[in-house]
């Protein structure tokens, strides 16, 4: 898709071995991808990670240069197993050193006894970074040219993503629609392929539900264009009517 | 992590506009990852990529040199935007035909006049791939050399996974053990770094939790010496007692 004009593209990458391993269950690559969507920006490849210095280095390298922006989560805490911004700063052969205005925000939101080291650690940035405001926990995250650093909690970075607005330059946004349908994919897999070579501009995607006891496929038609998805919608209602086959609400 | 010796690591590759658009929620990386550490197979790295063919080729290809296995997800249906199949084809200069073994079993699970175009479909596949049997619907995924084919339906991908034990060499089973303590991460952080820099073969995360109301940092240590994990284990208990700090269920 990445030959699509006037398109604006990002990537994920998702820092942290307690996803690899399969003990934390990832939910930030949906909440990441709508609020994208709906800046007109598509997420085009995303990637897990674990928590090691070369592999984060090379990761943000080659994706920062492949895509218009990119986003991290995790590894920003005050634990020794958070090197995600060190290693950023590595990438861009930046100072990892204390950030003025991340120390004066963490040391007014801390009462001095409690500002020690591990929370000292959360101000320390790339040089140069910008910072992405956290209403929820004082630690910022950050901005290094085209990379948005943010942490892995999902609250957390979800009440920071709305103080991004500003800084993300999307596309048009993409539009959706989807449409139930009572049936199986192999019923209706031919049809749907006809519709989508006379639609090429819509992406048409077939998904399979089987949810509190229904039965399903979801069509998802996605395009910028909303006149495109209605004649394309209109084709399938068409289909869908010769087939005697069910829409479910 | 890749230079320690005797490892077993993997690969997985979730192939889906609708997970990459933040439409459906991913879970397969839990279930895949957990099955495979049971294994003794550390998964590595992961990737979300579009159904894009180019894309799949590449990204297979470079996957499958890297990692001792790889795992793919999704795109393996009936419909015209399931082309993984034939990509892995591809992506290993196979013929992409019908699988006489495949097809056979799909003859067998459907009606003479419900076999169509679509089902057939679902019997093509790379030349020389081994099928891996689907208990939930009939349609197999396959293993063409270390590539594992799966479906992107959970629930099949998961009654999937049972019969693929005997095609796995592993190495030894990681352990884990996790503690729950009643603080926040910059309490703990310095002594944590402690215990780290003098158990450098045990792995240890930290995690903070908000939930149900509670809060607290999870302390996961992992390794494949229980012994290791033990003695790591003591040292955190003593500074955790030394602090004051609740041990929460």
């Amino acid at each position: 898709m990445n030959d699509k004009q006037n398109k604006v593209f990002a990537a994920i990458i998702i820092i942290g071995n307690e996803i690899l391993s399969g003990r934390t269950q990832e939910t930030n690559l949906v909440t990441i991808s709508k609020w994208l969507n709906n800046q007109g920006v598509a997420v085009e490849e995303v990637r897990v990670i674990p928590d090691n210095e070369k592999t984060i280095i090379d990761t943000v390298n080659e994706l920062r240069k492949k895509f218009n922006y990119v986003f991290t989560t995790g590894g920003i805490g005050p634990t020794h197993d958070d090197i995600t911004t060190e290693s950023v700063s590595k990438a861009f052969n930046l100072k990892y050193e204390y950030h003025k205005e991340a120390y004066a925000l963490l040391e007014k939101y801390y009462s001095p006894e409690k500002f020690n080291e591990g929370r000292k650690k959360m101000a320390k940035l790339p040089s140069e970074s910008k910072l992405i405001y956290n209403p929820s926990s004082g630690a910022p995250g950050f901005i290094v040219e085209n990379v948005f650093c943010l942490p892995g909690v999902p609250s957390i970075l979800t009440s920071m993503l709305g103080g991004l607005q500003n800084e993300i330059s999307g596309g048009k946004a993409i539009l959706s629609k989807t449409i139930n349908l009572k049936t199986v994919e192999s019923e209706i897999a031919k049809s749907l392929q006809i519709v989508q070579e006379e639609n090429k501009e819509v992406q048409i995607g077939s998904y399979p539900f089987f949810k509190s006891g229904k039965l399903g496929v979801a069509i998802v038609l996605r395009s910028e264009d909303k006149k495109k998805i209605d004649k394309c919608n209109l084709e399938i209602l068409k289909f869908v009517a010769k087939k005697n086959i069910s829409i479910m609400e």
